[in-house]
């Protein structure tokens, strides 16, 4: 195990590391089976693949983009915008923007005609280019948006919005792909092996990051690296394989919530692309663990006194960065009415990790098990090796609970009520 | 019930009205025993009071803090900002602020060294007013923030740092009390019989909220309307004690998980101020259902798929505004590559509302238990309403689940750690 992995530790489990041994032959029948399947996974070796090319062209238009616009508006929804608004969320600042990029709208994800109306005006004074990303194109909401703001470009640019409308779809079929040949717009393909919420790490997310400032060469070097380390195909050697089987061994237990819990508020869309990510790969057939999230310490005081006294249904997951950039020192005070300067001279960021291991020990305590996910840094390496991290625990956890990780055939279902209803057909 | 009411409708009920008759006796009951109640529930007769003193004293600090700021900055954690940032999101643009009020930034609800750094650089060149809001003071997050800021405030502004520094506190005592008294700042009362989070129709809610830009007295209008209405004993009669009954009796027929779900994404933060509600009141004695949220139809692409077919452990409050202010066509486009022309001429929202309308239907049809909550429009007034229709709700199903609405021992766990910690002291 290298510095660079996820570290995982336990609290408070309710089972040992035998319990995790008899999973030792499952998990490695389980690997083989993904390793050699062809049925979308893609994503297993996609970082190992030789990407300079794509690496380049993606760049080039990013410094073009740069250049030529304030902002970047993507259109996507689910899997076609979790992974990299995650991302470029958490290593973004929190006022302003990164300053290797521009402004990265995300939209077509829901359908608010205040939203829309209000951004239209946005953008009127703003040079921009769009990016609509879907694999058939023929989703609602990211197809009325596209529809709209394609002619808003039209509008602006007259002629030159060709230029400035690039494409990330399938690369041989769908609605998209078609408007796209006709029209003349610049493309990204989704490789077809590679379903929605495991394509953050394809043109899909890099774009939009690379755009956002994100550097995405390193991004991929800890993608990249996950997927060689993990690899392993021993259990007792792959913490991703670990993570699932911990989970599935509580999942049995009867737990049936697990929360996601950061202490850096900038990992709060990091914990919605998780959700995604598992929620949609297990919740299927009437089983799977509810994925939800906190950012603490302000959940703490919302969501806390739950955790550590309500209903025993949940156990949580605590993910830390050992280090983040930016830090503030406790100010020493001579009037001292407020009794902290014990704390003065000590980092916020400090204070923060102890919150950290506070947590972790009373819900501990309270009966709450707790597993802890420690990354070194909080950077695009680490970020781009925690995706990979978590893809990989995702598809062995769903084969564990007997469930296809890669389908979303529940998704369908308000698309048709709503299709009905739109279209005045009888709702049976 | 007027047209002000929240109108309370069920989908896929496994139960009829008769099982809510049996709970007719201990409604009332329980009815008697809060409005007798001398125990933290001075928040049920508030909004009936007469508050046109208040009204005034906010309206002119708030004209005078918009002449003379860029940005006011709230300092608080829990109780003390989820409700101002609720109704703030949920009723300011989402690109920029209400012409008629300046920035909010809340901070002091969380530890990241990082945010607080960045934090300071924004305020540089800035003009400021800082609101620091805590019943004690000693509140680690809030305090070290304020410890920050109030130094920082001196730095800027010298001996008018007093002017420009609110604390809304206790009336009588606490650490922040004696520094108001004896540093002369302006101070607002936390009426000690109102606990933290069903304080946000208080001068906690109030100042932030006014200086926002939204109205005050339309918002406090809703909540004395609700608080008329509410007072129906009658079962049969008063829609928030539906919603808690009907929230008991999915719970004892074992769903453990109630998801609140808005249409809106402006929402999102008012969903968040409902979780710490109903989480901090129900979430003890190992008792409680768990409350999370979604904003469709984003999330109906990432966690649709558990609600549609995982575990059965959840059911599903719907949250809509028939009225919602700005909206937008969907454009005709002779090309029509998409198949969405027989969208066209209509608006965003009435899709929307349909698209809301589809997820009850195709969620009630896989299994799923969904309450719908319908108010006439997204303002100030019935954002009041509401408010008071979940705090009222939240009381009575507290009582239903024989635990204490008005008390949160579990949020102490983790504060003890956290200090030994820091102290070194032993954890034991």
């Amino acid at each position: 195990m290298t510095t660079h992995s996820v570290q995982t530790t336990l609290l408070n489990c309710l089972f040992d590391y035998q319990d995790m041994e008899a999973y030792k032959d499952r998990v490695k029948q389980i690997h083989f089976e993904l390793e050699n399947s062809k049925d979308m996974t893609g994503w297993i070796n996609y970082p190992l693949m030789d990407h300079k090319a794509l690496f380049n062209e993606i760049e080039d238009l990013k410094s073009e983009i740069c250049i030529n616009a304030d902002v970047f508006v993507v259109i996507g929804i689910g899997g076609s915008f979790l992974g990299a608004r995650a991302v470029q969320e958490a290593l973004s600042p929190y006022f302003g923007v990164l300053k290797e990029g521009i402004e990265v709208i995300y939209v077509g994800h829901h359908m608010s005609g205040a939203y829309l109306e209000q951004l239209i005006h946005y953008l009127d004074d703003k040079e921009i280019y769009i990016n609509v990303i879907s694999k058939s194109g023929s989703t609602m909401e990211t197809a009325l948006a596209f529809r709209v703001l394609r002619q808003y470009m039209e509008k602006r640019y007259g002629e030159n919005a060709v230029n400035r409308i690039i494409v990330t779809t399938d690369p041989e079929r769908g609605i998209l792909k078609n408007i796209a040949e006709k029209e003349g717009y610049k493309q990204f393909a989704i490789p077809s092996n590679i379903g929605g919420r495991y394509s953050v790490l394809t043109p899909v997310g890099l774009l939009p990051l690379a755009v956002s400032g994100i550097d995405i060469r390193s991004f991929m070097d800890g993608a990249k690296n996950a997927a060689l380390e993990l690899k392993a195909v021993d259990l007792m050697r792959n913490h991703a394989y670990q993570y699932a089987v911990i989970r599935n061994i509580l999942y049995n237990e009867g737990y049936s919530v697990e929360m996601l819990a950061s202490f850096e508020p900038s990992l709060k869309k990091f914990h919605e692309w998780w959700m995604q990510l598992f929620g949609e790969s297990e919740g299927k057939e009437r089983k799977g663990l509810f994925p939800t999230c906190v950012t603490f310490s302000t959940d703490l005081h919302a969501i806390g006194q739950f955790i550590q006294e309500g209903s025993p249904i949940l156990f949580e997951t605590l993910l830390h960065f050992h280090e983040i950039d930016g830090d503030y020192d406790v100010p020493y005070d001579s009037r001292n009415e407020d009794g902290l300067n014990y704390l003065a001279g000590r980092s916020f960021n400090e204070i923060n990790a102890t919150s950290k291991q506070g947590t972790a020990l009373a819900h501990a305590e309270g009966g709450v098990p707790v597993i802890q996910l420690e990354m070194q840094k909080l950077d695009a390496y680490h970020l781009g090796y925690l995706i990979y991290f978590f893809m990989k625990a995702c598809a062995m956890s769903a084969k564990l609970l007997e469930v296809n990780p890669f389908d979303q055939p529940g998704v369908e279902a308000y698309k048709k009520k709503m299709l009905k209803l739109l279209k005045n057909e009888p709702l049976k």
